[in-house]
């Protein structure tokens, strides 16, 4: 049975390059950790680093982590909002700042370790190139591995799971879909890393999502981690779960469960023109439907049409499914 | 109450350009009608031209008609599958084609009418261009104008549809979208000329169908046919209808009840793999539960959500309508 | 001959979602006019609402302006930058708002005209929806027209230009495409009303941006205004022209000449990496490869290829070309 | 210095799904050598398996071979145009089918060593599923390892090399992407089995190319073989290469190089409305001016230019290199 939680920000305000003050007021961290309980069935909290999570705030988070009773799920390095990392982090053609990108994440890591965590969700946002001839690809994948490794190595204990994305902040991402990012994993080769899904991310780069769970349980069981919004495929329109597609979800949660997956399931959205928190909790509310709708399917039927993968008996199955017709 | 009707071909077999010889085996012209009249609900259908429909067999296709009881819906000339139309037919650079298209055109018109039909659904997809540098795209667009002009003055009580599509078979074809084809439609300016949505291409185009539908409603009440499949957003993968999406298919189908559309829905798919009849089953079955869906809206609530455009009550709402919760 | 000119806020700073704080340093208005200043051949400058000219700096401006000998291309309001603007300007569900997009487009027109201006490009980036029953398509495109035609009257002499783009910071805007502007466009009727072609944005709109120069001029000699830049074909990346693609920029720049446009081709760009002036400065380098490559174009040898349309002709021309052989 | 081939059937007449019937005339095998043989610079050529070469023409095959002296370069094994392997070859529901699949390969890989060839590119085009809930995905993978490790150990002195393609014949392909395919490269670890690049499959990936062949070369050293064509970006259109885009080819022929590639270089195409010679030979002329920049580039330059990435500057070198200004 999956666990829900939400990245803490999801619930606060939103920028984009065109409106840089916000389509809404900020909250302080008290009122985002409050609007993050007050989603039903939302037992855990993911920070990001520098924005939500540092040296100096440590003991505030800690309090209301306590106060709320919420489970630290994983903090999220900040690799792609600090100027420095603006050029690349584990990848930058400055060595001093690859440096600084593995030396920044142990931090992170022993923070979350003292917080109760085990997870460190890293998102190489700005680990990629733009323009033609600009990246030195075999190196800069090197590289990449490196400063991984150096993370994994530091304390085992810690699990570090890569999410992976096609473009934005980069045009070009270096981990830019599940198997590429599966085959660095498969290269550095430690128990403690592995991946986290994005489900949007995925979309974009053109997966079935559950193709995308089903490929990393059957190399290595390196699903480590999921972050669910929605859209509508040619970008990271980090939208509510479920107000875009249907099927593709009930598949989703469907192969979670038939791969055994037992971490937990983020919300990870930007709600620009929405009340975040409520725009949360409509994706929680989401994931009940498609979870409950998994629990009702009957396992010889749908044995049965993975047999023959008659395409009309599965459009009639899931008709019944979803609508009782 | 919108009329459901498959066209002819849907119901046989298929072909691509890796497997020439057909996924499956051929059927009959009698065959064909008995496999559409099968599907409950359903009471019209479309022939394309040569294809299914000609001077030749026209006594064969009547009494088709006549013993299944069915509706001719539409005929769609054959503009897309003789060799003379590889490079343009309303838009060949050579006049001679050009007035072949139109003549073509009106030998469908005079068959269409004499077995009880209205509405002549043109589909232009070799009118377009492949390379930069091809197309003389003011010339040709004109030349699309004055031949579907000389097509709608022909006859003025048969209605005229152009049916739109992004590309395939042409890189770029001409009627590319929803506003690039009604814009053609403005500029001729004829009361029996009006526009097929072809639900798949419209997505390929990066519409959302439902603002189509109330944008042909805007500008002249210029709906005037509907063809029915699904794909994945990038190409026209003509599969089963509500196979892949279900939320826009809703919207979709309350903007066509909103705006009065009270012609044919038809399917219109490549089910290669799958048995034609039981797909097109599929898609007419999705269709019920979608209008049905559409029935149960409540006008006041509906009304409210679009005075605030509030996409969590939106969300909320749409769980509610789908699945009670 | 084209006039070259830059988006005054291309050499200054960037920001997007993760990257708040922005990759560069800022730079002052009078830091920013000499940069522009500084690229060679550019002898205009656009200027944006509220980001760089208000009724308050309009005196700095007006300085800048004559110091640097800049023309004053055009104003592009802030429609997009503004929390009340968040979920739309012109077509805000609340009529107040509606209200001030007018009023506060007024406002750029009697500066723009003051200032020696003759144009305002509207981008209206808020006016569309993001979620599936959320835009009230018909009434919201009534009030689009609207509020633009009310704009258009307030000074005739002003020429107003609707920049389109399919999506972003929407996920569906009304002013989606060449010809989903155009059409409206048509409805309001107005001679000082025309289109702003965004290279990158035509782009993402699935267009060939060469034939919606075309389609412009075919329906009303509509084109008014011309941004540029370049991208992968998803997204506006908003890069360096011609960083990307080759040969649709000849064809570009090949029927901006064939159909008499003379107004200005302005970068618009988003170097969050790069020195802004620098890509400036390349973008503009590149119109002069493509514009001098047209100018030796065969009128002969191109009238013959548009006769036959065949590709491999074309293909041995443009390398002839391009690089002559 | 790479080596340039063609596809036999690259020469010849091309249907798609709406013209059955071809957009050409048909060509005999040996005129369809002689077209090949008159493309200047062109000393190999490839087969399809059924389509050009089978155990019956085996005879009259080899005497075209001598009588042209073109080298036989690869056997495509025919995975793609036999109804049996419709809903997929080496991952077919039916273990008969896949073990057909298996035993069609030998066969295949025993008339090409006797031809003097040492490669087989398998193109799994149906190995892949169209719905949600269809692909029992592990399983499915799964066995194409099986399968395609039973045809590397056949003859381990003949390479076997997997063309990746995301989708189209199936909407998803197993073999998606250059990473997807690796991957199963990696899991069945065999020295003669490697990979196929065709340029416009990993286009519609999304992939860089230039990055997929140092991936390649990263992971193994296992770019095996390449296609080449162009296209849009959305959609495998086949197209002649160099039509489109001129730059990314450049870096991609400067990734060939730089990684030591030693096979050849095929056109890959279907040129439905151009004659098939010559969209191949004009493939070929822009291969020679990709190449002869390539060689062009100053290793000290370019090294530079790698170790900061600034785009300002990469934009000026390649303007230098492409146009002398």
């Amino acid at each position: 049975m999956a666990k829900h939680s939400i990245i803490l920000g999801n619930v606060g305000n939103f920028t984009d390059r065109f409106m840089g003050v916000g389509y809404q007021r900020d909250y302080t961290l008290e009122e985002m950790f409050d609007r993050v309980k007050s989603v039903k069935g939302v037992t855990g909290v993911e920070l990001v680093g520098n924005w939500h999570i540092n040296e100096r705030n440590f003991k505030q988070v800690k309090k209301n982590l306590e106060r709320t009773e919420l489970s630290l799920v994983s903090i999220i390095p900040d690799h792609f909002g600090i100027p420095e990392y603006g050029k690349g982090a584990f990848t930058s053609k400055d060595p001093k700042i690859r440096e600084k990108a593995v030396s920044d994440t142990k931090v992170m890591i022993d923070i979350a370790v003292e917080l109760g965590g085990d997870l460190i969700s890293l998102w190489p946002g700005q680990d990629g190139y733009d323009y033609f001839f600009q990246g030195n690809y075999i190196d800069e994948r090197g590289w990449f591995e490196e400063g991984v490794r150096a993370c994994c190595t530091y304390r085992p204990s810690c699990k570090i799971s890569i999410e992976y994305k096609p473009k934005e902040p980069r045009n070009f991402s270096y981990a830019s879909n599940v198997t590429s990012t599966l085959l660095m994993v498969q290269q550095i080769n430690l128990s403690n890393l592995g991946v986290t899904i994005d489900y949007g991310h995925g979309s974009v780069a053109g997966e079935n999502l559950a193709e995308s769970v089903a490929i990393l349980k059957k190399y290595g069981n390196k699903l480590f981690h999921v972050h669910m919004n929605d859209n509508y495929g040619s970008w990271d329109d980090d939208m509510i779960t479920g107000s875009i597609h249907t099927i593709p979800f009930i598949e989703f949660f469907y192969w979670l469960k038939k791969t055994g997956y037992e971490g937990y399931i983020s919300t990870d959205q930007y709600p620009y023109r929405e009340d975040g928190r409520d725009a949360c909790n409509e994706s929680v509310r989401w994931f009940d439907v498609f979870e409950s709708m998994v629990d009702r399917i009957d396992e010889q039927k749908i044995t049965a049409l993975y047999e023959t993968g008659n395409a009309c008996d599965i459009s009639a199955f899931l008709r019944d499914l979803m609508f009782g017709r």
